[in-house]
């Protein structure tokens, strides 16, 4: 009876990222190195798949700005054959003495419309027309609802610009070793209340099976007040660390990760911010450290962002 | 003197999900399947029942655009009305000669005020019309500014969508057995630091009365740092268990019940999320174990959403 | 140098809510009975007394939308003035003839202007009239801009509802008395998480001389998973209680006030909610018990709101 | 082996509010007295130096509207331009009879399809001119979405507006003495939950090398529920306090700082609000207490926000 709960318990105490113990493929790192994670779902519900709101949230601004072109584009291309399907003899005002096709007077009418400019020279005449003009300004005011509501989502999603040494480095640190990689803000913002976890994950063979097991490295110190310059984030490597005695080879071997996950509160808006990170076995440095950043110029400190990843050889013990 | 302080901490051990002791009747679960709560208010004040911001914000998207296009259609013939009764003759432009009739020329006067159109073709003239479109565009920014705030407060509602598994299973666990239910994240996004909490529930007779009593159960973990892949949670019948002499017979008796409350961070907007389900003695099955889900790739994980719920049946000990 | 530190362990235990030792009157309440605070700040700088964001936020529906009402005419009514003082006949369009005065034409072309209806029978012309109402138009899109920022903010204001019982009740419980009152969310939305804090004050003498001391009353419960239903909480007198030899006469003559605080999470956009609420030792009902609410009827439970404060007199052991 | 954890344990311990031992310049304060940091970051990324909407969030009102006109007025000049290239012979209805310049005529086109009033008096004619019209129209609402929720975010952002004392005091405290100094909210709202921690920080000579130090100071209480008066923050000085031997001299010689930081949970909107200070070694004044602010009038406690940095000089022991 008591062995049941020694297995329960043993159970209890392994620790787990969430990816479980069957993650254990050697060509797959859990965490890509931009931090996003390194797993596809597959059969999601068609809205699920789609989940517009995300994408057009963290889509890039040039693509974001794309999208919106086109699908205005689009929309008046639409609302331009309903108006021509209907006759445009129903838009009062259209000239064609001027030369310009009356498809394409419809097309602009439909802008006019979709924007509530409405300079009115063109004008619906007639049910059909002016109840599809109708709903076109409504439509444009609803999209247009949209938009803001979708800028507003953008510009305030709490995305913080950790920027991360490119490699995580094994240097001197006291009279040992420590694993350590560097990062710092990019942003002109403050982040506070800053705190890092670090799991280590390797394969490992448990009666003759391949298991991915994770281990929380304990850190020198996990959690900063304010992160107003830049932070060496420390594992020392004591006899008791899980690292004490990995090699490269035995790193690469287990397929070794780094996964980094990093919380703080940003102070613009208060609101909490995320960031993940990961390293692999191959983005590791043995046997160097870190060059220092903070400098004391005219009464105010610097740091030099574009060093944050910058290390120079040393020797181990 | 001792004994009163005895009664009062065995009530303040006694656990108690927020339904009370009350709670005994066995046609009402506690939890729709579907997360809510089955509680029914009554003589709430008109405001709170009504609730309109709670209401647009959770209404189906169909239904949502449908409203908007009715309250659209309301308000436009109201104002066709309150014009009409003034006089269509304080609406310089009509034009009857194309056979519209006079009130529906209002009534897209109306539709081209309050989108803030304004063609300009029917123009209003005279003290009252001048003053009710003044009043109109007035009415079509604010409902629209509305708008704005309901869409983007539809979009960004933290709706996390945890597919979890139809059923719970009893499940073979180490050597012993298991309460088990496997979810998964359906979106794209990412959810981290999520944290289970089971609380059971069953009907209990207490010095010959009939009162529901609560009860947290112990999982093997009930936090994971991210939840990339599925999760099983399972919490495991060791011998000092509340389940551990249970059979489905006795759960149906007891009218037993197990509410499922998962919070976790949405690393989109890095907003809290929360998700509620229940499983009923009737929604369990015992001696059936969940089929593995993780598979790698091409370098890449994949889970297969549709096979959330998917067990096959193994013998318990 | 030992004494002292008893000094400074002392002062450290002794709880405070922050009002101090010092709000002794036995005239002015803490905490109003709606849950505000009973204290006003003289000097404020001019842009905290206005604080237009808080006001507005919290203003009344009814009053809100006067307001608007207000600003709208007021602000039509200036930029009327600016156009009839440039010169109307700066406005193209205006047509006196059908009787209506030039400067409410100039009035309706503002409020034209300002909404961006623009019908355009009345347009600009010359530099000045153009560039003010250019101006205008921007300044319209801006507060409408704040407008729908507003609105927003009224709407998703997570302003909980609770209703509280009327009188707090000291009442039977188990077999001694406990201080109790209770409440329930009148709206259809979920709390989550509830946590209550009690803080009892009364004034004390101290070396002569009077000061206010505040004690956090131990609670049966003090948090619950959910609040689906209604939740009395409870204080229980037990022998160590502050209030263990109260009586109506002592409560009165030490000016003795009980600060509740509520703290949930909503579940419409998962947003934490707070609730304050006070009983001052006039709003207590000795020996009386609060009447059951909850009902099961047709496979759902209910809870009439109306009943929240009933109580029935019981006599205390 | 034992040493090696030793050196580990130690510096695990070593406390450090994130700016790190090399933070020792003495002309450079690490929080300015207006709560910022210190610190400019080099070679931030195009973007990050940018971060437009942190900077227009956190701007003067003043400067945020004078930047909305001149962007108006540049873009506007900007569509005047392309209109003026095309030619203005495709801006049906302009009319220079009135001795307005054709190109401030079409700067007020683009004016009014900038803001979507679009009177139609002007209106564009031609492939070219109603595609320019047509984009215009659609930026314009883009450009007025962005400002909407920037308006939004500069209204809803968590600004606390705590008055803190100029000077921070040593004071006599009980029998002994205390660092101290006073805040209130100046705002209208209520800030609940308040936690201050107090940082201090000096250089050490550390193995002949000079080291920034920090050491969080206990203090007589580091949370409040509620802040509804003033507050005055107390670390006392007893005999194992690291200021117990410190002397005006001994600070000013060790570059002494004080970083205050002050979080809370503001009513208004639920948010939590951050707010930093920083008390250098000559913001201190050494034998003064502050004079009380609490007064009680006809049923209401008030406070004179205009005396929170108000001190009498007093004795020492």
């Amino acid at each position: 009876m008591a062995s049941k709960n020694n297995n329960v318990e043993q159970e209890r105490s392994r620790e787990d990222s969430g990816f479980g113990t069957r993650a254990t493929s050697t060509t797959a790192r859990l965490i890509r190195s931009d931090g996003s994670f390194n797993v596809r779902k597959l059969n999601q519900s068609f809205e699920s798949q789609l989940n517009i709101y995300h994408r057009l949230i963290n889509m890039h601004w040039i693509r974001f700005g794309l999208f919106i072109l086109l699908f205005y584009f689009l929309l008046n291309l639409l609302f331009a054959a309903i108006y021509y399907y209907i006759g445009v003899e129903h838009l009062e005002g259209i000239s064609t003495n001027h030369g310009m096709n009356a498809f394409w007077e419809a097309f602009f009418f439909s802008s006019q419309t979709l924007t509530t400019v409405g300079y009115g020279k063109i004008s619906p005449e007639g049910y059909l027309t002016s109840f599809v003009a109708a709903l076109e300004a409504l439509i444009g005011l609803m999209t247009f609802a949209i938009m803001t509501g979708l800028l507003y989502g953008r510009f305030s999603k709490p995305n913080p610009r950790i920027r991360y040494s490119e490699r995580a480095l094994i240097a001197p640190y006291l009279d040992i070793t420590g694993f350590m990689f560097r990062m710092a803000n990019e942003k002109t913002n403050q982040l506070m209340d800053v705190e890092v976890n670090i799991i280590f994950t390797r394969n490992e063979e448990v009666k003759g099976e391949i298991k991915r097991k994770y281990y929380t490295l304990p850190l020198e110190r996990n959690k900063i007040k304010y992160m107003a310059t830049d932070w060496t984030v420390v594992h020392p490597i004591t006899t008791d660390s899980i690292l004490f005695n990995e090699t490269p080879e035995s790193l690469e071997a287990s397929d070794g990760e780094f996964m980094i996950s990093v919380q703080a509160t940003n102070d613009t808006m208060s609101d909490p911010v995320h960031s993940q990170k990961s390293y692999m076995y191959n983005e590791l440095v043995w046997g160097a450290k870190f060059v220092p950043l903070l400098e004391a110029v005219n009464g105010e400190y610097r740091i030099d962002l574009s060093k944050v990843g910058k290390f120079e050889l040393s020797s181990l013990t």
